[in-house]
């Protein structure tokens, strides 16, 4: 029914000037297109390939930046925690914490991070089937916490591949929390250059533009003012240059999704 | 740029008043949507799970039938065919050809359906990547014929259950030749009722929605009156009643497609 | 509980003089391991990946080569076939008709091929579970015909790459017929590359020694004195100079395996 | 060369007079077959399907218990471990670290087992290439410490199901590091029941033969005197009273094995 938030950044926290140059372009292009924007940066790449490449600049430095971030531009900001000790430190400077893919099973970061109080987007695994997320979800809920998001970003599909499984929207939906599709780290190809994740970027406005035909309550979309010399997931990052365009087709289809909720025509499973 | 047109029609050629009774209804209901349609039918289902369920009408019964539907409608006609001695006679009575996805490496069948001239629409086998299409499109032109549609329809995910892969829409269109949406059979769970296959009918929708934003040139569609009591594809066939509704729905994306194609905000591959 | 029966040769039937060749050169082989030796070439590869590459030499030239490999060796003599109408001529020259597995859902060919009376050997799809096997077999059966043998040849995983799922030997043995372990199509990697398919070579031994220490009937071997010159499967064909110590290695698992059926240590499914 | 050794244990630390009574068992099995044994048990299921049911007996109970069964049997231990705090306190009371499958690319866990010197058995996740194990494999070896055991558990297929891809053992062995077959996960059916992980117990001993038969350094195999009723992984455990023939057989095939490498017969990848 309402419009789709934008949840958007670099994937990794580069240095203060880049965060504020890069939520001050997107709070202008979201702005223009009448987009809720919720800014995304991660503070530590804490599963890459390979050892040898950049993780980030690390808690310590990075949720200033953030909170920096969030005060500029009265916006809200997400970040990805990897264990629970991190959850209430990163729950002070963040207003939603996101749980990696890789770790949307481990219980004990799902209490850690739903006892915050924050919002919670939970990515759902590669390895998980949609209909498993309600399992993921109440283990958030049982803390008392019921402002979950549940993020699609695909499937295992052989190997150093991923597959949008499109159903996986409604099948999340139907435990009623607000479902998000993450269309940078959909057209990921896991390992595929062997020492670091390729990537699939031309299918970025692809697969976003499926989702949110479909209806989700928020797109999750990493850009970078120049990928190719971004720290990380540079290969399925979309231009900055290139949001405006992307994202003003993806406001038309979801005007036209939200005025025609895909449920409404069949029967419900 | 032009509006899609819809395939549709029973899954199984019945019978004669049921294939005028069938046929009349999607005229009626494509004509007030402003849509084009091709009306199809089998006359045969030559690969059923089981060997005790029904065939069809067969193909000297049914050839006329289907002519008659097209006389009658001035609509073309659709149907698969599954050896190279039926296309030529085939093609004197339909408009197109169908190659079945578990044929379309076939090399006899492709030969022969492309030397009938007529158009023809080859379904993605299960086990096929979409860029290994244009091998398949490759062995029917050349015939000398180029009047191919290459059709998704669902690709092998683990087993009794297919996944559609919405990048396989842009990377087939790469070729050239209009790309179909197969709805129904990529809602198939082949075999997964036992002796017959299973199926997710409240997906079609959801599905159709997806690959119409991304923008087709077809989109395929069967429907029936009362589809739990039809002879085959039962599970995912769309009730007829509902169909004004669900297309009504896709007319309006298709629209919105057709004016902002999606290759247009990204650089190409 | 006897020794598994080798179905080997080259992939297509190349000339009179190649096959009297291999095929005495595979006699040679077994005669010294003790292993019973079907003998297998295809006269048409009708379902290449791409129209250009060579087909072999057809129905007519090829039966009475194949006939005279038997006759000459006193061997069982096996070769595919793609359509109903070629099951009764080619059933004259040859013992063992195999179904391609893109095709072991035609129920016409199955039939016909039933209705020769002769053994059939049916690979089972890339996009089958091997729990559906047992209607493909219902369809031959159907026609009085139980002489069947099931085929283990990869399933789908991903674009271009095959898995060989061992659970499968024994799901399928549970039908009551002989199953067969293809090692030269499960390491092929459909269309892998670009207008050809791919192979891996090198895990033929791999995935037949597992195999056959799970328990196999036969074991199906592709074979070539120059596979890297082959007009077709190259990449997965076993060099003739190494199948000696292939199969010796084999053997000595299949005497373990077939002294200690692997059923017989756990219950039932 | 060497015989393969057993990674054994209940799936849970359920209590001390559980752990004796499994561990001795386990130790007069193997010794009567001569194998080598690691006793294997939780202290913490971190990551189960759902919140409600049992995690295990947690850090500080379990690791004397893991001590003295060390202790009283002379058997290196191995537990699995969840993050980097644990790793230090763990390293103390177990031989081998174990780093679970969906944590096998958390760099600090990785590096934090490592710096203990201790054995690290890391799990290939079921999102994982098994030529990506060598990325993993050099976090781990970034420490300096090269005790490094890469273990098969499944890969992804579809939703809800596992399939062994037989080739990535020698695919990871090609690293030089030791190879484990863990015949227990890989036939877990995750999230297959629900609210719990389901298993096919009966293709246990059929996988771990086909992996024994192509060369392992170690299986890993849970068992429960009565599995049904254990508090986890009960649907993929083997009932203790089959382990002496199940392990019999794999004893067989292993001498086989050792005495011919499967590298030997073909030319390297």
């Amino acid at each position: 029914d309402k419009p789709f938030v934008l949840i958007a950044g670099p994937c990794q926290l580069e240095s203060r000037a880049h965060a504020l140059e890069m939520s001050h372009a997107l709070v202008e292009i979201t702005r223009k297109l009448g987009l809720g924007l919720i800014y995304k940066s991660s503070f530590d790449k804490a599963n890459r390939t390979s050892v040898s490449t950049a993780r980030g600049l690390g808690l310590e430095k990075s949720l200033p930046i953030l909170a920096e971030v969030r005060e500029t531009h009265g916006i809200p900001v997400l970040t990805d925690i990897h264990s629970p000790e991190q959850c209430a430190m990163v729950a002070e400077a963040v207003d939603i914490l996101q749980i990696p893919a890789f770790l949307c099973r481990q219980t004990d970061l799902l209490l850690a991070a739903g006892a915050t109080g924050r919002a919670i987007n939970v990515k759902k695994g590669q390895f998980l089937a949609p209909w498993d997320m309600k399992n993921v979800a109440a283990k958030i809920a049982s803390t008392g916490n019921e402002n979950i998001l549940l993020c699609e970003r695909g499937a295992s599909f052989g190997y150093n591949t991923l597959v949008s499984d499109m159903r996986s929207l409604p099948i999340m939906a139907e435990t009623g929390y607000p479902v998000v599709f993450d269309a940078t780290h959909s057209v990921q190809q896991p390992g595929g250059l062997g020492g670091s994740s390729g990537g699939q970027r031309e299918f970025v406005p692809v697969l976003a533009r499926a989702a949110v035909a479909i209806g989700v309550a928020a797109v999750f979309m990493e850009t970078h003012q120049d990928p190719d010399k971004a720290p990380s997931d540079g290969p399925n990052m979309v231009p900055l240059s290139m949001m405006p365009e992307v994202l003003g087709d993806l406001v038309e289809f979801d005007r036209l999704a939200k005025g025609r909720p895909v449920g409404r025509t069949m029967a419900a499973r």
